[in-house]
């Protein structure tokens, strides 16, 4: 028996409703004649619900009492979409994460999984019962309930696959798949059949918020392939697999675009050893989140220091940035919360070379000025005005006729 | 150290302030020396809401999941309940019943306790924690989630404190004691000191509400004192505990009054042995409760059979009775919603005679008719009209002088 696992989040599970709809996913599955594990997130607004209940009564409530108020969350789904399943005429069974022992470390709020039991999974699908697993949820070994962090379903999810070796992961949201840019802003945005995991990665990581990047590295390290497909749709997502031949054809599979993106430069800073690593252990140590960091070549012994950080985390950034130049003799603290990344992506960038000066081009043709610059072996991520953000997008994805649903290669020579 | 355990049902934490005000009890309970176990129920109308969201779903939810629903109720509450003490300054840990490993049978939504495991309770409170437990829920062997019921928080209470050796059991409720009646009809109603758990659970069983029969039970057997208090006072409330020598001088502890009751007659049933065992059979086989039995004696082969249900099972009971008459060729089945129970409950009746004859009269005095009668070693019932319920209560509490907290031994003479 080939087995399938399902995951819903909370979108899709937001009221009895969709729950409903939800169920006749895996029974439709089920049906098919696959063994069908379906992992689910907290419904809807579940969570916000929980945490404004918290807020009333503590600001810095213990990390392990939090996982124990949000794991509920789910096990109110479970059983709702195990009801939902016997309602209809099927058999399901749901589990929490303590029951079917996934086991993680104790890092209450971010908790990694260690292990999962499978055996009581298996036992219940023999018996021809449709498995409902809570996401986002494991248990220490010392017993006390843990909670995975953000994008935590969808790791629950994939691990389970791999654990039991399924043939897929869907993934159900509300979206229908990968599109190439968002479909919000370019109106011919094409979806993908496939995508790889190092693609989606670095979708994921640029804002292209349907897979939480922690799963697709999980997904990519054991092969299991995910299906990016639409709650509310009966049709084909995307794909996102293992880079294949086929991929290296197409230069650039997606545009992403983060808006929530603020940029800090500290300028004329000593070129000394070890002032970076200073400032950015700072940083660290605040829990702020560095994106892109520039550091240019130095001159007459001193350098510019650029870093982007979330807007949210901007204030606390420079406050930092202002103690390192103070302490540092640096000439000045500049900032700009009115920046947005817009970043190309794709596996083709490995054997061609050129994407980057297309790139450029397309957003000089429309007068966009770059303000800082990234590349990764498959990224090309540029900082420019927030106001150009969606122009930029735009373009970019006429330049690479990301609509046309045909192999490009457009101008680009390809490397050796 | 001496272990007190706090039970705090759904109205004393229906919402953050008033956890927040729950976990202030414990602390005072952690500040005068004690070790201080809490149980909680789920808050306020939440039960209510998940019932709710089922509804919507299957009208036939398979109990294994409903349990595994309601569970959450009562460990969000834990959780929050924890995380006010922690605000207060003081540390607390939160455990779910499966935590501690509260076995049960396997009969979803009314389990019963097999057993505690009390390891990691001890080890809590011997690290200076008020150990947090969420009543009403436990665990089977198999590892499935159940709920225990009704009044299954009490239960998780005092077999908590049974299992530990506690010093008592606090059940933290919206009234502020035991009354000799029920205060909203009676103005001068008393709260009672002590009450013996005999007397407590006749009480409980006629329906004053504060205590569940199971946990009274539970305590009896294992001689654990109740102290049945306000959430929401800082008074001494009424000590539920064994039966003392100065108890049986107190001739009534109280009066209990049920409204929603309904009475069915069948006349002139053959008076057959086994006629009556098939009656009540079929009851029970539809979940019917029936209350008091009445069988007048008999008279030319054929008698009376009358019985009390509460009003939402008349329906069903009246099929059953109709169907009986049909079967067994009685002349009539009659029935009357509009009747109400009062009982007048003391461990002093086993040791004084006449008891019955005041009630009487006190009913009498007010022109009320007495419709049934059954009686117990320490309580005596009467059915009469709905209409009359609040009359008669008054009448009854000012004959046996319930209001004086005095001794009353009245006009009835000592038995032997």
């Amino acid at each position: 028996m080939d087995i399938i696992v399902q995951k819903f989040g909370g979108s899709s599970v937001a009221n009895p409703e969709l729950i409903t709809k939800a169920a006749k996913k895996a029974i439709k599955a089920k049906e098919d004649g696959y063994g069908v594990v379906v992992v689910v997130s907290a419904m809807g607004k579940t969570t916000d619900n929980l945490l404004e209940l918290t807020s009333q009564i503590s600001s810095s409530p213990p990390p392990r009492e939090m996982d124990m108020l949000l794991a509920t969350g789910e096990q109110v789904t479970i059983s709702l979409y195990a009801i939902a399943v016997h309602a209809s005429g099927h058999e399901a069974i749901s589990f929490t994460g303590p029951q079917v022992n996934i086991v993680t470390d104790n890092r209450h709020g971010r908790a990694k999984i260690k292990s999962i039991c499978k055996e009581r999974i298996f036992e219940e699908l023999q018996k021809g019962k449709i498995v409902v697993v809570a996401g986002f949820q494991g248990i220490t070994e010392n017993n006390d309930i843990t909670t995975l962090g953000r994008g935590g379903s969808d790791t629950t999810a994939v691990a389970l696959a791999v654990s039991l070796d399924a043939k897929e992961c869907d993934i159900y949201t509300d979206v229908d798949g990968v599109y190439t840019a968002d479909p919000r802003i370019v109106h011919n945005a094409r979806k993908l059949k496939t995508i790889s995991y190092d693609e989606m990665l670095e979708l994921a990581s640029v804002g292209a918020k349907v897979l939480h990047s922690r799963a697709v590295e999980f997904a990519k390290k054991f092969d299991m392939p995910l299906h990016v497909r639409s709650s509310f749709l009966d049709t084909t997502g995307t794909y996102v697999t293992k880079e294949e031949k086929s991929m290296e054809k197409v230069l650039v599979s997606g545009i992403a675009c983060e808006k929530n993106e603020a940029k800090v430069s500290i300028l004329e800073v000593p070129d000394r050893p070890g002032i970076a690593a200073a400032l950015f252990q700072n940083l660290a140590s605040k829990q702020i989140v560095v994106d892109m960091i520039i550091k240019n070549v130095s001159e007459g012994g001193r350098n510019d220091i650029s870093f982007t950080v979330v807007d949210e985390d901007l204030e606390a950034a420079l406050n930092i940035a202002k103690e390192f130049q103070g302490k540092y003799d640096a000439k000045n603290v500049i900032w700009d919360k009115s920046v947005a990344k817009i970043s190309v992506v794709g596996v083709g960038m490995k054997s061609h070379s050129g994407v980057a000066a297309m790139m450029f081009q397309a957003l000089a043709n429309k007068g966009i000025n770059i303000d800082m610059i990234s590349t990764s072996e498959i990224k090309i991520s540029c900082i420019i005005p927030l106001s150009d953000a969606d122009k930029a997008v735009k373009s970019i994805h006429e330049t690479f006729h990301l609509a046309d649903n045909i192999e490009f290669m457009g101008d680009i020579e390809k490397n050796s």
